[in-house]
């Protein structure tokens, strides 16, 4: 290990409840049912509208001060050339968020979102800045085609970091996403390590390889694979530190901590929710809390999400990241409140209901 | 026919222009590809931008009082029992929109849309409301398993309101949606006979038919493309005026006008896409303004599409109408505009562009 000043410590998640509640959820669903609509006729902004009820347990439902944190850190497997962009680009990319210049920038002004970026391990040492919250673990994960991506204490440290950071937030709905060159090969990794996918199942085209660059990430990925055998029975802990990548890991631990406040956990695309896999395999439960965003145009995702049984809200051949994805798709989750909180009832509006119903 | 109080006129469509431009285009392309982002990365968005770019012709897009307008419509082939609730339904939830408690208001409310329900043709006599715009053709479309649906009189005043309507419209985008117990049965008959699909391919649930429901359904339009042989050549105010309703036509009319006057017309679900069919069938070049906004749960949707070549933005199962998935699908038009707008570039951002490229 090249840096690994942290020690060891005993990891600490914390508790996650179930959202089940069967006579809250045959209310929500009377509630749902009598609108003046076809029952189901608002397809899937019914079950969001009943999974939000869930979560947050009122008469109506309320969302305030939203946050959208962006975990951005750098990944020593860059060396290996598996991106189509130099790993510069993470820095750089980091610098144009806070300068309000990126495309999540764009979207968390229209949608009224507050904007963190977490320096969770870029490789270089970035300037203090309002929106800018220092949690590096380290310069960069270790190039993992030599050794693991990061030492035990390290993966823990970024867990601890995201459930930290996600304490000092305020608001109900925080939405997920990433920046950092080179990550769609961590995330591939640790999916084909923890869904039992192969690599060219889990492996995609990033921010744009051609089929010779493709070929290229797979040969590596697969060599990667093979220098890191699977635990038997399988530690997540111990795969995330030699396969993953510290956004990975911190946003893993925030998720967490999201969802024991109860707030809801905005998944953006396949970086967030290989995350959200392991923040699920570490505590179940917090997919409860969890509202897929977006199908990426990355391969793995799909396999990932049928994995998770999650239908993601949005298809639209994104595969940009930073959290686009889920900003995009919260109009959507407005909507599902806005239509359980203000449409009438078959009773009030005094409307026909469906003959022989 | 039981009522046409209408004298024959020449129809006057309005003049659609092409918003093909090879200049134009290529410089929108160059903008969105220079975005700090991967080529091609926000998938969908880009291309709408682009839609948007050549539709409004300015350096940036704008988009100022965006207009609802639902037109609701009677059907004599509800009396077929066709339906799975009573004709009264459609009076019924016009006053529950003007009342402000359907789920178009809910969306119009959140997006800012200001709506207008058009009274097109619905089998009751309606009080003044500011909301509401008196276009009555009649009291319902005749029943079109005995005698054509409309005459071809009727069936032009109705396309000549839309026109009419969308002139006294300010704002440069309307979205289009409707109201009418029974209007999938029209709109299947339409889409059977103009693309040339079976009865049972064109032919859906509408708002929750049973299995033995559906075949009635299917058998009693069956029984009506029977009864209203197609003309040769196809001939499609003939048909629309066989086929159609009062809120379609007048729908396919009010398109037309949007589009010649250069304004985004969003496309809800199958009801409103069969209008749309009408309109580009009438003026090809119609098409360029239109945003297909959702995929519906009703089955001829899905061919009406591939026909059009549309892919929509959205598909959520959803099958309520009203304009719902138009409204749903808008803050997806706002992204595109605003990462055109306001996303920075590779140069002004300082950013590394893809190696090799």
């Amino acid at each position: 290990m090249t840096h690994s000043p942290l020690q060891a410590q005993t990891l600490r998640l914390p508790p996650v409840k179930s959202t089940a509640d069967l006579a809250l959820e045959a209310s929500l669903r009377h509630k749902i049912d009598h609108k003046t609509k076809p029952l189901g006729a608002l397809g899937r902004l019914e079950s969001l509208a009943l999974q939000l009820g869930l979560i947050q347990r009122q008469e109506t439902i309320s969302f305030n001060q939203p946050q959208m944190v962006v975990f951005a850190a750098d990944h020593g497997i860059a060396a290996e050339g598996v991106s189509a962009f130099p790993q510069a680009v993470t820095v750089q990319m980091v610098g144009n968020m806070l300068a309000g210049g990126a495309a999540i920038n764009v979207f968390a002004r229209q949608h009224g979102f507050a904007l963190q970026v977490v320096d969770a391990g870029v490789a270089a040492n970035l300037p203090a800045h309002p929106q800018l919250l220092q949690r590096k673990i380290a310069m960069g994960t270790n190039n993992l085609c030599k050794e693991p991506a990061m030492s035990r204490a390290q993966a823990e440290a970024a867990l601890t970091a995201g459930m930290e950071i996600v304490q000092a937030l305020p608001g109900n709905v925080i939405a997920f996403g990433e920046m950092g060159i080179a990550n769609t090969s961590a995330a591939a990794l640790l999916l084909a390590r923890l869904i039992g996918i192969s690599v060219e199942e889990a492996t995609g085209r990033g921010t744009g390889l051609n089929d010779q660059q493709l070929l290229h990430k797979q040969t590596v990925l697969t060599r990667a694979l093979v220098l890191h055998p699977a635990t038997e029975p399988l530690d997540v802990m111990t795969e995330l530190a030699a396969l993953g990548g510290f956004e990975i890991a911190m946003m893993a631990g925030a998720m967490l901590q999201a969802a024991s406040e109860r707030r809801v956990v905005l998944v953006d695309g396949f970086i967030a929710s290989t995350a959200a896999l392991i923040a699920q395999t570490l505590v179940p439960h917090v997919q409860h809390y969890m509202v897929f965003c977006h199908r990426s145009a990355e391969r793995g995702h799909t396999l990932l999400l049928a994995h998770l049984k999650a239908k993601p809200l949005l298809e639209l051949d994104l595969r940009l990241g930073e959290g686009t994805g889920a900003l995009l798709a919260w109009p959507l989750v407005q909507s599902a409140a806005s239509f359980f909180n203000e449409m009438a009832s078959f009773d009030s509006a005094g409307i026909s209901q469906k003959e022989g119903a």
